[in-house]
């Protein structure tokens, strides 16, 4: 028998309250923790938590998006779209910025990004018109596109909209391709999991062109 | 051997690296969790989420304080030392609001508190004089309190703030307690560390008064 810790939140201040109730709207945040970050909050410096609260504000208000590829960019182009150095007629498609970040970071990828801003997710209500497809199939029915990636993660949603927009591009002239799956550089073999396994089994490729860069 | 996942992050906006910046500055929430927080924000309201970041600016520009307990309060005097059904002879110490809290939620405890806002912690820097520790003396020396109770948590410094206020308060006519040490409710004994299984057995109370209300 475990008896429950709290019976109810009844907080001394309506304040602390409110501010406790906002913070444990974000996901993975619960009241307690909440309740801890408040008050880690009103150890500091009055002006760092002005801040604090402003940076969501300013976020919101004058957030901005990139007219080409739909990140968010501070300007109307976004800092890859504007350089020129960038392949135009390569365009990678991820999920949202978090993805794009870490593709970068490689500093393998020399095209340019499209960003979906999700994936189709029936169960969730997110359908194509809900994320930027028809931009995309815009893009690709209008301009000299030479391929196409798909970056998105492999989970039903992923592969659901990897295959409607496989399905709605296949017929135009571009090459269409996906991120590599197999498996994680560093893994040990006996670790992986079947699907992953056989993944990697069936996309065997030369020996040569195998090597980590 | 794994790679790490980023080299750095090189966000692609200003303003979301300023909002994640503020949110990972938070004990706890790393910077990939931050950011994947804030793009969750992004598909929220506009309305929301400036309420978010005005709910911080408030709290940290009206925070007020008990002027009896030093709780949290909206009022000059919080509801519970306004409140005259309460024992204003028996006070407990506590260090922040949340135990004061999870006391409230006991329903056992009909005194008024003292919120010390801290523990002395010379590891820290905090000495007696950055936490409430004089005012309580002063309460303890000018007024007819019949006990105190110390309700603070079993850390080193815990413990070393109960000694010095101990070493303060012993020589007033006042008792001065501790919440007790033992087996939680619930708990199988085998599983209870030492010392906390020594302490029950030392602090062995008559078999009436041991059972839970």
């Amino acid at each position: 028998m475990k008896l429950p810790k709290f019976v109810a939140m009844n907080f001394p201040s309506k304040l602390v309250e409110n501010a406790v109730n906002q913070l444990s709207s974000l996901p993975g945040i619960g009241k307690k923790s909440a309740l801890r970050l408040v008050l880690h909050m009103l150890k500091q410096k009055k002006q760092n938590i002005n801040q604090f609260g402003n940076s969501f504000i300013e976020l919101i208000n004058n957030i901005n998006y990139c007219s080409q590829c739909f990140s968010i960019s501070d300007d109307k182009t976004c800092e890859i779209c504007s350089d020129y150095k960038r392949d135009k007629d390569t365009i990678c498609v991820v999920e949202d910025i978090r993805v794009m970040m870490a593709i970068e970071s490689t500093l393998q990828f020399k095209g340019v990004y499209h960003v979906l801003g999700g994936l189709i997710s029936p169960m969730d209500g997110i359908g194509p018109s809900d994320i930027k497809v028809e931009e995309l199939i815009h893009k690709a029915q209008s301009s000299s596109l030479k391929e196409i990636i798909f970056a998105l993660s492999t989970t039903i949603e992923g592969d659901t909209t990897n295959f409607y927009l496989f399905r709605k591009l296949k017929n135009l002239n571009i090459t269409i391709s996906s991120i590599a799956r197999g498996i994680s550089i560093g893994d040990e073999l006996e670790y992986a999991d079947e699907i992953t396994l056989g993944t990697a089994i069936s996309s065997r490729l030369p020996y040569e062109n195998s090597l980590s860069k």
